[in-house]
């Protein structure tokens, strides 16, 4: 994606949630260290302190200097794992998503929906952090709250079990036609 | 304080914020590291994500047992430094004390008062971190909120210059009183 439109000589910024900045790298790490348990509201704020150090530090000045910014993760991560996975109930997590944001959102919005079987096989790959480690019960909230949000917000949802080029393809065509 | 209830057999637990649970102690590191920058909203989320960790840890399992829970900071000391002095606004930092404590008061707030000039001379005998470092007009800043916002929350705001003998006497007896 982010190759694709440096190819075609745009202005481009890759980045994700959480992270992006040193504070919010030394966030992330209190937020996937295994060993220290982190309540679920506890875990509410600690995303949005990330999330509004990556908004003030990178992604306001980036979109000010007339880049387009691709984000990993955003707000409606917030709304699905906290929100409504962890219980702590959108009408919680909405207020918080808008003081860390102060309101900036993202012009278009892709879930890329896997089906729990498939994105289970996956992670056997590979080590799991704390998050990964939860159950697939509430790996099915989360799923079901994405597909559920991705309605409310209008978002642009993707089957995830299609070809990684099919997919790059499809989202790019999108990505291009917001920008024209 | 504490060793002056203990000695009276009252059971009591002395703790502080930002801390007092490995996850908050993770968050105070992130806090008060000089070499990261946070912004005045990320700041505002790790305090009250240390608050919420500390909160369900500490604070309600210890009233849950019957304990008398003496913390240094609370709620207020996010209402003045962020709040107030660094202009966010009440209407802000008091939907996320709620959201961190869930609704959880103290049932007496001492304000221990100290001028700037003798606030500022007591410093300079030690190693100073980021918050510290901040400078005088912003330490101005912070007393005046907390002094407004003692009246505002019916708190006790004690003379700061008095001998620590004497604040200390004064301090025991109205928790006495509250107890009795």
């Amino acid at each position: 994606m982010v190759a694709a439109l440096k190819a075609a000589r745009l202005p481009v910024l890759h980045t994700r949630e959480p992270g992006g900045t040193a504070a919010a790298e030394a966030i992330r790490e209190v937020l996937l260290d295994p060993r220290l348990h982190v309540s679920p509201t506890a875990e509410l704020f600690l995303y949005e302190a990330s999330r509004a150090q990556h908004t003030d530090e990178v992604l306001r000045p980036a979109l000010a200097a007339g880049k387009i910014v691709i984000c990993e993760r955003y707000t409606m991560s917030t709304d699905a794992y906290q929100g409504v996975a962890r219980g702590l109930g959108l009408a919680v997590t909405g207020p918080l998503n808008r003081a860390a944001t102060r309101g900036l959102k993202p012009h278009l919005t892709v879930v890329v929906d896997v089906p729990s079987r498939a994105f289970l096989s996956r992670d056997k790959k590979r080590k799991l952090d704390r998050l990964e480690r939860e159950n697939s019960a509430f790996r099915l909230k989360v799923r079901d709250a994405y597909r559920r949000l991705a309605r409310r917000d209008k978002a642009t949802l993707l089957d995830g079990t299609r070809s990684i080029e099919d997919l790059h393809a499809d989202i790019l065509a999108r990505v291009l036609r917001r920008l024209a």
